[in-house]
């Protein structure tokens, strides 16, 4: 083979990063992408798509029309074309930090607000800014695996704690004590509960809070599904027990406005004694901030009027169509013989159920019986375990 | 000091990533928000903001309605409340497809174009599936240093190579050739220029193909300000080379319609052999796109109207102003003892000069010269060494 001239087949120097190509297997979005494809497209029936927190699709989940103005209102101004300051514009912080104030002891300060592309980037930003030889993270099994695919990417070790279904997923807190060490620095929890549908009382929460500063690590809560309850407990923001422990709450307007496409989420500071800071993990947050991108700029300037003017109504709605649908999977699932639901789902938009193997045939696994799902029925649910 | 407990003060695990704070540090949003602070507070003049490519500040620089009205239809449809695809929505990238197309002697498809949240994430994607360990990149000098950042962040070692300013800021390819070795993946060019305001010939952007075949290497075209050409010579896009060697290219309706803030570009590859697929490289974008944010959905569905219906007399209104702003900078500077411009700009956004320190008094260097001209006459500029 000739070589070298501008003519000649020639060998080329690029290829792939393949610690990427294996993570990234791991995220909701890949695994949707290969059910879909098990689709039979000779099936005329709709599919069913029941494999993400993503109900917009379906017209009576449509967002509120205060959201869309207040979108349409920022684009028409023109005040919003430019650049977006590396944590979001103050009238958006201001915005976020009234609101979340509502439900905490203390007022968050703009300062304490970072806009973030939704709640996925603000998972992003945590595990770089966390990552550093050695250091690990404790994280929920059941969990999301996107935190799988960033604590992969970023090469942060990950340990993984129960949640209980006997106790309404509530964390195994003798396992967190066992598994962390001194080079511990953080753990997950998601409240709302993805995939579990669970919410945490206030004492399980001050549990967890506890634990956390015993073990000299920070929360990280995940509450992008803050306020979509409909058992017997109401959602109680983590950042409420901020003084005992750093908490660092992720949030969004994806979930409860149902506006997951807009891409505009929250990454807040509860840390009324200034650790974060003190600890050099703000000024980690702002370096990525500093080189990542921004959720776009007349979506930010919509968020004050989105979050202020947006009624009651429009949130009972939601939470009274989420309540109906969790009851009527949660009943119908009871006649299925070869799966189980260990617990009611009191928030969020998921059930988590137990598949008996043994009661079925030529099914291998979860994804194989979700693939096959997919294929024999068009319709579309995410395995528990393989991708977790 | 007690430990333990849970009220006692104690020592916490989690600290900064040094790595990352170090990184960012580079970006011009760091140095921008640097020379802001030396802003007298007292000086009761506007600031004159001349820090970087976004002109959406001055109402005579507003986007086209076409724009506006294109995203308030999208976000009113309810149709983009969802969640994007991996890649982006198909009749966005179907619109962007064929909208560059027009300037190439081949037809791109649909699936050459990765939706990004602007040309800076594109840079990201890029930095992180080409990294691998031994692997290095050529980069131009003077350049954007978001390119330098990710290059930091992302351990990808980093070769600069000069542009030359006697030659119109064309690429020094004896410096590229001596700069690569077997390790070299890639190397990047900005046309037209940030921050030299070049712009290369069709003939030039085939030597530099014919190089990066010689060196087998792709070539990442930076063409974020595509068409924003105001001298004697006309844009010319790298694709049109994309059978000598893979060339990815990066845009974004930032620019063009001046909308910097709705983070809206695309990666495209130009790449009629295939190339850039059978090595991996597409498997990484993928794999990177998979645990990444997405643009927001309704922005994406703008996007066929934005592209189409878009009138000459905007694009051309927009470059007029261009020409004439050039002008009076090119002009002006002249008058200046301690300044001179080497090339007179003649695309993008900018005006590159040389500080002569020896007619200057208590001036240390550029980012000096910069925060004085901030401090005593509230005018932002760039230093165009220090970040570099």
């Amino acid at each position: 083979m000739e070589n070298g001239t501008t003519t000649s087949r020639r060998t080329w120097n690029f290829k792939e990063n393949e610690k990427l190509v294996s993570v990234s297997d791991l995220t909701v979005r890949s695994v949707l992408n290969k059910l879909y494809c098990c689709i039979d497209p000779a099936d005329t029936r709709p599919v069913i798509p029941l494999g993400h927190g993503d109900p917009s699709a379906f017209p009576c989940f449509r967002t509120t029309p205060i959201a869309e103005d207040a979108v349409s209102d920022a684009v028409r101004s023109a005040k919003f074309n430019c650049y977006s300051s590396t944590v979001g514009i103050l009238p958006a912080r201001r915005a976020v930090a009234e609101y979340l104030s509502q439900d905490l002891p203390y007022k968050l300060s703009p300062d304490d607000i970072y806009l973030t592309i939704g709640c996925g980037q603000g998972i992003e930003i945590l595990f770089n800014a966390l990552s550093r030889p050695n250091a690990n993270i404790l994280l929920p099994t059941p969990g999301f695996p996107y935190y799988e695919a960033w604590g992969g990417f970023t090469q942060m070790e990950m340990r993984h704690f129960n949640l209980l279904p006997e106790k309404e997923w509530e964390v195994d807190l003798n396992a967190v004590e066992f598994l962390a060490d001194e080079n511990t620095v953080a753990m997950v929890i998601i409240n709302p509960g993805n995939p579990c549908g669970n919410v945490y009382s206030e004492q399980h929460l001050k549990k967890v809070a506890e634990m956390a500063r015993k073990l000299g690590i920070l929360v990280i809560s995940d509450e992008v599904y803050a306020h979509l309850t409909f058992g017997s407990k109401p959602f109680v923001p983590m950042g409420i027990f901020g003084s005992i422990a750093p908490v660092i709450t992720l949030g969004s307007i994806s979930k409860r406005w149902i506006v997951p496409g807009w891409r505009l989420g929250w990454l807040v500071t509860n840390d009324p004694n200034g650790l974060l800071k003190e600890h050099g993990v703000i000024d980690s947050i702002m370096g990525y901030l500093n080189i990542s991108s921004d959720p776009a700029t007349f979506i930010q300037g919509a968020i004050p009027q989105i979050l202020q003017e947006t009624k009651d109504d429009f949130f009972s709605k939601i939470v009274n169509m989420l309540r109906e649908d969790a009851d009527i999977c949660y009943e119908r699932i009871k006649d299925i013989p070869c799966i189980t639901c260990p617990s009611k789902p009191q928030g969020s938009m998921f059930v988590m159920v137990q598949l008996h193997l043994n009661l079925l045939e030529d099914i291998e696994d979860d994804l194989d019986f979700c693939a096959k799902l997919a294929r024999e029925e068009s319709m579309i649910i995410l395995p528990g375990h393989n991708v977790i």
